[in-house]
Formats: C-alpha cells, structure tokens, sequence
C-alpha cells in the first residue's frame, strides 16, 4: 500500500488484549467503536463487518486504507481482543487505544507493539 | 467467541511477513486467496472484504467465526504482511501459511506465534 513518507517500516501494528471491565455484546455499538477508533486514530475506512454469535460473543472488524482494526470478544472469558494495524505518517494507533480503554474499561490490559515489515 | 474446549489461551496469532517472491496484485486473487486459507486451515467465513488501491497495493480481510485473516501488501516494498487469527481446537493455522506460502513464494519469511488471551 502507498504509505507516504519512505519509513523504515510499513506499519503499526498494536496486539491490545483487554481483560475484565465491560464486555460489550452489543453488535450496533461494536460497529460504532469500530468505526469510531478509526477515526480518532486518523484512519480512513474502507467497509465495517460484524458479527454476533449465538449464545454469546463479537466478532468485528474495519478495513482501512491504512490495514485494519479488529474485536473479538470472548465474554466466557472475560477478555477482548483487539488489533490496531495502520501504515501512513498520519495514523494515531495510541489515540485508537485510549479511546478503547474508555469504551472497555479493562482491569486488566496488554499491548505489545510490532513494527511490520521492518 | 465460544471456542468449545477451554485451553489456556483464546487463540493463535500468525504474524506473518513475506519479502520478494509474487507479489499479487490482482483483487479477486487475493479474495480467492482469503477464502481458500480459511478453508485450508479449517476456518469459517463470514465475509470478505477487498480493496484496491491506485496506483497499487492491495488490501483484504476475511472475518472468521474463528477470528480473522488479513492480507496487505506494500509492492514498493517487496513485502505483505498476512495475520492468521484463529480459536478453536480445529483450526490448523499453518496448514494455511503453507498454503500462502505456495500462492506467494516469497524468497523471505518471518513468522511471530502469539497466544492470545492467555
């Protein structure tokens, strides 16, 4: 993908796992943080899917022009997982991660930074 | 997501990054690609996503009722950054990174194994 600035890596990529607080169940509200960290991390997006499993569980995600975000929530367990991958000097994974902490609330938290193609 | 047996961890993250080789560009190669991986390593589909940027790169995300696969290629680069993420005690993610790498045979591989939700 066409990044912008020659950097010495194509992207971003934050592997966020969020434990505890609120598990959101909701597929309408899933679609809204979604589209909602794209923006507030400067992403542009490309089309949202979601799905709700039956008896529980989210399972979402938004491509973007910048590579994606990701949910999937594991109610039984009590835990999120979440990507946030964006490529471009303009993208803000760190701002997408504080909107999400806002929207879960975890008590507990991990995230792991991976620089892709390096 | 209920992933039938409880493990210690919600699933398996591939980080996978491919150097040189075919570098495709051709967006419903990359759909069928998507589609063939998640069936190869024994995922389930719940919709494809592609895009196709101008002047190049391509960009696509297949959401599984076991996480996810995504693929982003950078051509500028030589490179394409591929996640596998799946749960469930079928699934066989890399039965399906041998298979992407006979679709991109790329001339270098890095491949980073990540438990999620452990």
């Amino acid at each position: 993908m066409a990044t912008g600035r020659k950097t010495e890596y194509a992207g971003i990529h934050l592997i966020i796992e969020f434990w505890g607080g609120k598990i959101i169940e909701d597929a309408k509200k899933i679609r809204s943080i979604l589209i909602k960290t794209a923006k507030v991390s400067r992403n542009t997006s490309l089309g949202v899917k979601i799905h709700k499993f039956v008896p529980y569980g989210v399972t979402g995600f938004i491509l973007l022009a910048e590579s994606h975000i990701s949910i999937h929530t594991w109610p039984e367990r009590n835990y999120v997982a979440v990507d946030i991958f964006s490529c471009g000097r303009n993208s803000q994974p760190y701002k997408g991660l504080d909107y999400l902490k806002k929207e879960f609330q975890p008590e507990k938290i991990r995230v792991q930074e991976i620089k892709r193609g390096v």
